[in-house]
């Protein structure tokens, strides 16, 4: 790879994507993992319901369990008279059915007896003897009451796959008995970081050197998306211990990025590293994005491979463009698990038409209760641009720029 | 409690809140962590930078470091013609400083020799003898170079105490060397589950039982807000068992919840439980909130106790309105891990004045890129209520409910 084909193969970013993801194979590795501690992994599989829920007529209120018939035309002024022949308990059957007139005790979630079709309130009756009521108005049929598959039925389609797993699915699983679910495995990415500058955060850097960033904000980005990062350490800037640290990644993980450093020389080995790694090789090199353009996209023998740019900056923006998507299409996983707010740009931006520029910005609440979005200016090789940020923004690639005032998209992080 | 009482004594939901945090101390406990696995910890002191970063100056550019002045007034008709007399290699200071019309190679990321101030990138240059270069552009003191602490300076504020730490936050603090970070310690929350008709999730449930549900959506939800819940099992509806079984989860957890059944005597019981576990014992029972009425807070001998309604609904919501802030509150953390999108409320929804009522919505994207927000009506014990919304909207306190086209805030789950 020569720096002229990077400046003359240069794609967009929606592009370089779907290039990159047409050659990843669509299959999802699955497992299956204990219901209860399958919070906010993706379902690999469709999930029906096993049986209906509730199984049995429930209650909704506390009071009478009643045929409506026995009540209908009921008033104050003249009440159903209805004889109590049970008490329904709580995780018991009803030890009988009703007949005509005759009505049982019953708590909210108590289950319905035989020929019971509706509950009557407890305050809209009056005990007028130890084992009679008045009824002081009518219910109609299925009124209070919860009814067989009423929440879900047999069969039904509850989860699909590609879902990630929240608090109240975990609920509706173990509602139904269903203990253990398929979900993708978690993917195993590999971080190999280069550059003869770097050193590890424990060390004290020398006069030139500074401290692998890049490692351990990729390693973060990449658990919170409910993944493994295998860190395998910093490298220098030599081609072959470049290429034999990618080459151990590459067997060892799913998926491999490397942070390089951010000089053509280093971008051109970082590239050349990858073509050599498997087939196809490099699939982009160079994406209309500002920051992050000497981004590469590769497949080596079916696995993505990331050159991703040294600068801080330019790695989360082109992480969140290229990795955290595949990894969702290798989990398929239906949607990132990123949020966004919609905000109103307090000020004008520049950009060139055919570059996607993200500018990080900070979100302030106005009185309105809305947002603004405050640019945070600063070179892409600043950690901390993206500390004192709330989230990005996108400038598309037909835009010229965006006016203060415009309504934009923050993508939080 | 009475019943009694439970009717007359219904509070707002911020009111109910903020009576509750006005009893819980605000000492958050502390712990020190390795940075590298502080993501999504809250921190518990504010982080100041103990160095400059940069420590040296660094080319943004691959090009020359030069004196700017010795290009002033160069064209590519007039260039400045500079002598190459070192080259400086990533990770080493430079060997020499510059004299007058001097340069040395330099790629990006590297250290600026003495008495260089600017770099002139490589495209605007042209080598023209082994030791030779036209400079064919006048660059400014400072271009392309980023200065000694231009990212962060030493003493500045970075995080603030109650800063929930993100993947930039850890590569910021990394960069800087600090290993490790104070942060707020987990919090453990104890869940109590009560009722005669609950059976665990791996049980069949008999005629008039069902499982479990809320010990397994409640823990969920706590492991999401960073804490560690302790499942204590499930009891019956009785009063010795249910007091037995909170004490011993006070004793051990900082934050206990009951759950409860939904039966007025179940509630009631839950209420008795409670305010004898310790002083100042129950603080508010009952909140004008639907679903969520028969609320239950409290504090006892210095720690938080929640009696939650039963149904699977309301003990959502009530988690959310309750339970998630006041973990944020004994954390000391600034915000809460939940996000909100804009929507248009796609039917009109009716409520009674002086209660706030949450509304399950589906959210589906419009054409125009906003969402719409499609209610999902269902009694508030049908767990898939929940399952099949993407979140909650409030109807508020004043509010007689709200009509079609509305602007509102959803809060995703």
């Amino acid at each position: 790879m020569s720096t002229t084909r990077e400046l003359f193969n240069v794609r967009t970013p929606p592009d370089a994507l779907s290039v990159l993801l047409d050659h990843v194979p669509a299959r999802v590795e699955m497992e299956e993992v204990p219901t209860v501690e399958a919070l906010d992994r993706v379902l690999a599989a469709d999930v029906h319901s096993p049986s209906d829920l509730p199984t049995f007529r429930r209650s909704t209120m506390d009071g009478f369990a009643v045929r409506a018939a026995d009540t209908f035309g009921a008033t104050e002024g003249l009440p159903a008279y209805l004889d109590i022949v049970d008490e329904v308990f709580m995780g018991h059957a009803p030890t009988r059915g009703l007949g005509t007139g005759q009505c049982a005790r019953i708590a909210t979630g108590g289950m319905l007896p035989e020929n019971a079709d509706a509950v009557v309130m407890v305050e809209q009756t009056q005990e007028v003897g130890p084992t009679t009521i008045e009824a002081l108005r009518a219910v109609a049929p299925g009124e209070n009451v919860v009814q067989i598959g009423e929440d879900v039925r047999t069969g039904d389609p509850i989860l699909a796959v590609g879902h990630r797993l929240r608090p109240q699915d975990l609920g509706g699983l173990v509602a139904l008995g269903i203990a253990s679910v398929r979900v993708a495995r978690r993917l195993r990415v590999g971080i190999v970081s280069g550059g003869d500058e770097l050193v590890a955060p424990s060390q004290e850097p020398g006069r030139g050197q500074i401290r692998d960033i890049n490692s351990y904000t990729l390693g973060a980005m990449i658990r919170r998306d409910g993944h493994v990062p295998c860190l395998a350490g910093i490298f220098p800037d030599e081609y072959a211990a470049l290429e034999s640290a990618a080459r151990t990644a590459l067997t060892a993980n799913d998926v491999v990025i490397l942070s390089a450093g951010s000089s053509v020389s280093a971008r051109d080995m970082t590239a050349q590293v990858v073509d050599n790694l498997g087939k196809p090789g490099v699939l982009v090199h160079g994406v209309s994005l500002k920051p992050g353009k000497p981004t590469i996209l590769a497949v080596c023998d079916g696995k993505p491979v990331f050159g991703l740019p040294g600068n801080p900056v330019s790695c989360m923006v082109t992480y969140d463009l290229f990795v955290a998507p595949t990894l969702a299409h290798l989990s398929g996983a239906a949607s990132l698990p990123r949020t966004s707010v919609t905000a109103r740009l307090t000020r004008n931006i520049a950009s060139a038409t055919g570059r996607e520029d993200y500018i990080q910005v900070r979100l302030e609440r106005r009185q309105d209760g809305g947002f603004d979005a405050v640019p945070v200016f600063g070179k892409s090789n600043l950690i901390f641009t993206l500390i004192r940020a709330d989230g990005m923004l996108k400038i598309p690639l037909d835009a010229g720029g965006l006016h203060a005032g415009a309504q934009v998209e923050v993508v939080l992080f």
